[in-house]
Order: C-alpha cells, then sequence, then structure tokens
C-alpha cells in the first residue's frame, strides 16, 4: 500500500447541495468523500462496483469530519482521498476537501470501512483485494 | 380501488431539505411524495417492502410535479396521496402536498409507475396486489 | 436564443444516488438536470450565482421526467441541456441524460422556471439576462 | 442545561434514504442526527427558525458517527438527542439512533455546532439563547 499515493477528483458545487445558510449543507461532504473513495479505487483500475460484483461490500464502520471554512455554490471543490491504512477485515480512508480554485481547505475527513459479504457478515479482506490495493 | 381515498402523511421540513434560496428544495418534494406512496401502501395493511420480498418491484416511468408555493423549515407539511388509476401492468399516484397547519397548497405531482421483476422486466401486477388495491 | 444550443455536463454516478432497487434512484436525475441547467449558464459565460448575486432567483414552477431505462453505480452520465423558450418571466429547460459510453437514453425531462425576486414576487426577466441568454 | 435530558423522534424510513447495499445509506443518519436537534430545540419550546431569524447561526464544525447496525426501509427509528455541553460559542449534541420496535442501537453520533452571524463570524453564545438551553 502507497500511503503517500493521493488521488484527487474536481467538480463543480451543485445548487441541491446548499441549504438556507447560504453553503453547502453538512452531509454534501460526507457524500463528496465517498465520491473520492470511488475515485481512489477506479484510480486503482478496478472500481468498486467491481467488488461488489464479486459478493464483496464495504460498509462504514466510523465516520470523522472537521469543518473549516463552507464551500458554496458557483465554486469547484476537489477531494483528495488517500489509504492510509488496511488491516485484515477494515481500510481507513483520509480525505481533503478544498477550494479547487484556491486550494483553501474546507474539510477533513476520515472513514473506516469494513468488508462484509452479501448477507452482511464481516469477512477478511480477500488477497485479490489486498493485491489491488498494493498491501 | 377506492379512487376517493386519500392517505395523508404529516411530518416537519426538514433542515437539510432548504437550499439556499431559503425554501425547500424542489427535489425534496419528489422524495415527499415516495414517502405519500410507502404510506399509502402501508396504509393497505402491507407496506411496499413486502412487495419486494415477494419479487415485485415498482420502478418509475413518468413524474409530473407542479410547484405552487414553497415550503419552509420550521413548517410542517402533509402529503395526501390518491391512487386513481391501477393497470395490468402500471398504477399513477396522485399527490396533493399542503402546509400541515393553514392547508395552502404547496405542490402537486403525479407518478406513474410500472411494475417490473428482479430482473428489470415489466411484469402483470399479480392478482394479490390488484386485490390489496382493491381493484 | 439558439434553441439548438445543446450544453453536455458527464460524470460518474454516485453510490449516494443509487437505492435499494440496485439502480439510480429516480430523485437523483432531477438534480442531474439542475446540474445541466447550471453547466447551461456557466457555458454562456455566466454562471447562476451571478444572477442570485443580482437578486435575481429563478424558481422551478413545473417538472416533467420520463424514465426511460436506468442508470447503475460505476458508469457515467451525460446530461444534454437546450433552452428551447424564453419568455418575459419564465424559461423552459429540456434535458436529455444518456449513458456515456453507449449513448443509450435514460431520461428526457423538462423544466419550467419563472423569474423571482428577493422576495418571491415574479418579475420580468431583466434584458441583461434576455441578452446572455440570447434571446 | 440538564445533561440528561433526551429528546425522542420517530419516524419511517424513506425509500430514497437507501442505496443499493440494500440498507440505509451512511449520510442518512446525519440526516436524521439534524432533525434529532431540529426537535430538541422545539421541545424547548423555540424551533432553530427563530434562532436563524434573529441572525444567529449554529454551523457544523465538528462529526463523529460510529455505525453500529443498518436500518432498512420498512422500519421506524427513533433518534434520541441529548445537549451533553453548552459553551460560550459552542454546543454539543449526543445522538444515538434505534431501531423504534426492538431498540436495537443502530448508529451513536456526536456534532459540535459553533454559533455564527450572518456574515459568518463566530460570535458568543447570546444570554437568551443559553437560558433557553438551561444553562
Amino acid at each position: 500500500m502507497d500511503a503517500t499515493r493521493i488521488i484527487e477528483t474536481t467538480f463543480p458545487v451543485r445548487y441541491a447541495e446548499t441549504d438556507q445558510m447560504g453553503v453547502v449543507h453538512h452531509a454534501s461532504y460526507v457524500i463528496w468523500m465517498e465520491e473520492g473513495r470511488s475515485e481512489y479505487m477506479r484510480a486503482l483500475g478496478s472500481g468498486y462496483e467491481e467488488l461488489e460484483r464479486q459478493g464483496h461490500f464495504l460498509a462504514l464502520s466510523e465516520l470523522k469530519v472537521r469543518y473549516i471554512a463552507a464551500a458554496h455554490y458557483g465554486e469547484k471543490v476537489t477531494v483528495r482521498t488517500r489509504l492510509p491504512s488496511v488491516r485484515s477485515r477494515t481500510m481507513t480512508f483520509d480525505y481533503e476537501i478544498v477550494n479547487a480554485e484556491t486550494d483553501a481547505k474546507l474539510v477533513t475527513g476520515q472513514t473506516t470501512l469494513i468488508m462484509i459479504d452479501r448477507e452482511g457478515r464481516v469477512m477478511r479482506m480477500p488477497e485479490s483485494i489486498r493485491a489491488l490495493l498494493g498491501t
């Protein structure tokens, strides 16, 4: 695993992601972090959909977000995703969300995911996945 | 089928459902209509989840919404749902969303749903479902 | 106004946009249509956020969607947006959402928007906006 | 402040809140926590909308969620909200989300909110709000 590999994805803020405070709603960043995770796995050459097709699911077990500054409609944001830790049954992703133009830091976050099978039982990560992740 | 049966469900507007215009985002009403539909089926004595368990799915084929006045955070809304039409493969629900306190009309809508099986193929509505719907 | 101008925007389906039917939830397409509209206005050289800054808001008055085939997580979609009609107080956008790779048609839709001021009163579209839209 | 006061709110899971894993999407619980917070403030006799009307906004500065078991469409959930800490500029809410029927614990969470004014500047919590919160 290359803990220093950082995968970036950039997209415009959607109007629906704002709330009446005039800024992006805090739950939207959680979805952006998931999108960062998706992009990370696509960058490895095999999207997360491929995992699910094989009966391996990654369910969230823990989520932490620190909100530093607000994103606004009309801006583009960049999600930077890293995978600092892969263990036998879990993996932890780190995220940094910045304004794509100014690079101002908006949010940092971390999610721990647990591997489960189709029935929702915790399972060991298959060798093929560990290999894909480079661990 | 009792075309005049109206099932109501009432709930508070969620903050996340607003946008930076200071009112409820237009896509939220689409979700409220779905919730009205869910409540309609629960009122028949068998929730929609029971249908899916039996391998019958209702997929949207058409959606129409007319926006009359805006809902706001801090208000409660009532969704009134009717089922004016059930055909061999489709059914159409009508919705009226009002302010629960003033009864002011906010939105009217209509959805047509098509019955599909687990593989996504269009199927005839089973007798058991027609019976449940009273048609 | 150039009724034949088509603005495209392409992005990956987000996991959060799916539902337990295993496909994209029908309300997600409504948000994608809004994103198509945002991209249309950016392509004119002035984003919608600029309109709001000047006190002009576009509120949805009507929404129609026809669902033809489902989008899935792991796919990219393209939203094609046209502006076939601008009137003194309203404008109508047309949308076509396709699978970005196969060009298979997933959804067609239409929204009518009405121009309102900060207090929510219907207003005539300012000359500057009509000029921007090329009408 | 009564750190032991627990405010409950119960509602059905919405179909749109599920994802293709067949369970509720993790971001939905974040919105439910916000709804718990809204209910907490309504229970004090003055909704959060009243705060905003007076120019006081509560913005999220930190979010932590631990996912224990999944909620499903067809179930009702109860959000239990407590306010264990109010400081001069921040307050922290604790949440427990359970299955409303079985009381099985699904999620625990915590949010720290910071009081800001209309311009987004951090401000001291007004006396009136501290009084309302019972601190």
